[in-house]
């Protein structure tokens, strides 16, 4: 795989992806708030020499495609660190979520990013030249790069405002074993994405079990 | 069937929720403002001797199990119309969603009754003594009475306080053809539920289908 592939966030949605896109032979930067960042070291030391870690700008200056991995309170904080103008033409894979955890739990959205907004939107706002695509973000992260992980023919959603770089991503979707893809249209359908999560939240507490998807069950 | 089951709207989901009823052999009543209204006396008229139209007030006090097949933008309005004492006991099957076609097209959902509140809570705060059940929002009101419209095996979500009032629901969606349903907990659920409806517009808009349901395809 010659694309060079980066990913933002140190957490386990990036370690996750980020050993998966090792395994599919991709060259990985894990980025960070410091090329000193301990788990993004410990990641790119255990991963062979496609791995590698630097800072937010390093792993955006590195990637041909940036996977979003950070909390959607501190997503825009990161894209600010990273530098705008280090994405232009990148395609940017958002898989945040706007969870305010401040009044406890389930999580509520942050109502300034949802709704009529959403993250997906202000990362493309903040991004005018980047290719903001949003996807993955309504399963786990196990679930996320192997879609055979919840037990069944999932739907996958995307939406983006670029038809080729959603095509490419819908490409690798399909490495990760999604073959359901339905594509939801510009960046603005991230609204109806990102409200996914209160219902994935509530099912998660109901069955006990984080290994499943969403599938749009229709007549053909 | 001995239980008297009222509908509150003459709109597409009252008249086709109605008629399933019917065709299972309930008795119902459907209310609206009047007694007089053209649409209810319409639907009464053409459903045989189990079928009548009263106000909502009328058809509150008839059914054992009332459905709200209202527009969100007034359905609190319809359940002051009805009289909060006349649901003393009564199940609330409760389908509304709090749809914002303020700004046009797709509609958002209103701020003060989505995300930290939902419809189903303020209506379950209105009638603090009936059973308020959600169910069925997000779904097309074919398939709300007929799961196969969809065309598989999809899930049903279902939320609300009383055990034993969501229990004669779930009965009830059974008779629907609904086979899979998930228990998401107490009525604060509805934020969750309607908060689907969202992904359900875009998906409908991308697909030009609206025979669909939601499917949660997990691990067993």
């Amino acid at each position: 795989m010659d694309t060079n592939i980066a990913i933002l966030g140190t957490g386990a949605v990036g370690n996750t992806i980020g050993n998966k896109l090792i395994q599919l032979g991709y060259a990985v930067m894990m980025g960070s708030r410091t090329a000193t960042n301990e788990k993004a070291v410990a990641w790119a030391h255990g991963n062979g020499t496609k791995a590698s870690n630097g800072t937010f700008a390093d792993a955006a200056k590195f990637g041909k495609i940036i996977f979003n991995c950070t909390k959607g309170e501190i997503t825009l904080e990161v894209f600010k660190l990273a530098g705008p103008e280090n994405f232009k033409d990148k395609t940017v894979i958002d898989i945040s979520n706007p969870l305010d955890f401040s009044n406890g739990l389930p999580p509520s959205l942050f109502k300034q990013w949802s709704n009529t907004n959403s993250l997906g939107e202000e990362i493309q706002k903040l991004l005018p030249e980047a290719n903001v695509i949003k996807t993955l973000n309504m399963v786990n992260c196990e679930v996320m790069v192997d879609a055979h992980r919840c037990g069944g023919d999932a739907t996958m959603f995307i939406c983006g405002n670029n038809a080729s770089a959603k095509s490419s991503v819908k490409d690798l979707l399909q490495r990760f074993a999604w073959s359901d893809i339905i594509d939801l249209g510009d960046i603005s359908s991230a609204r109806a994405m990102e409200m996914l999560l209160p219902i994935w939240l509530k099912t998660w507490m109901s069955t006990g079990n984080g290994h499943f998807a969403f599938k749009i069950v229709r007549t053909s």
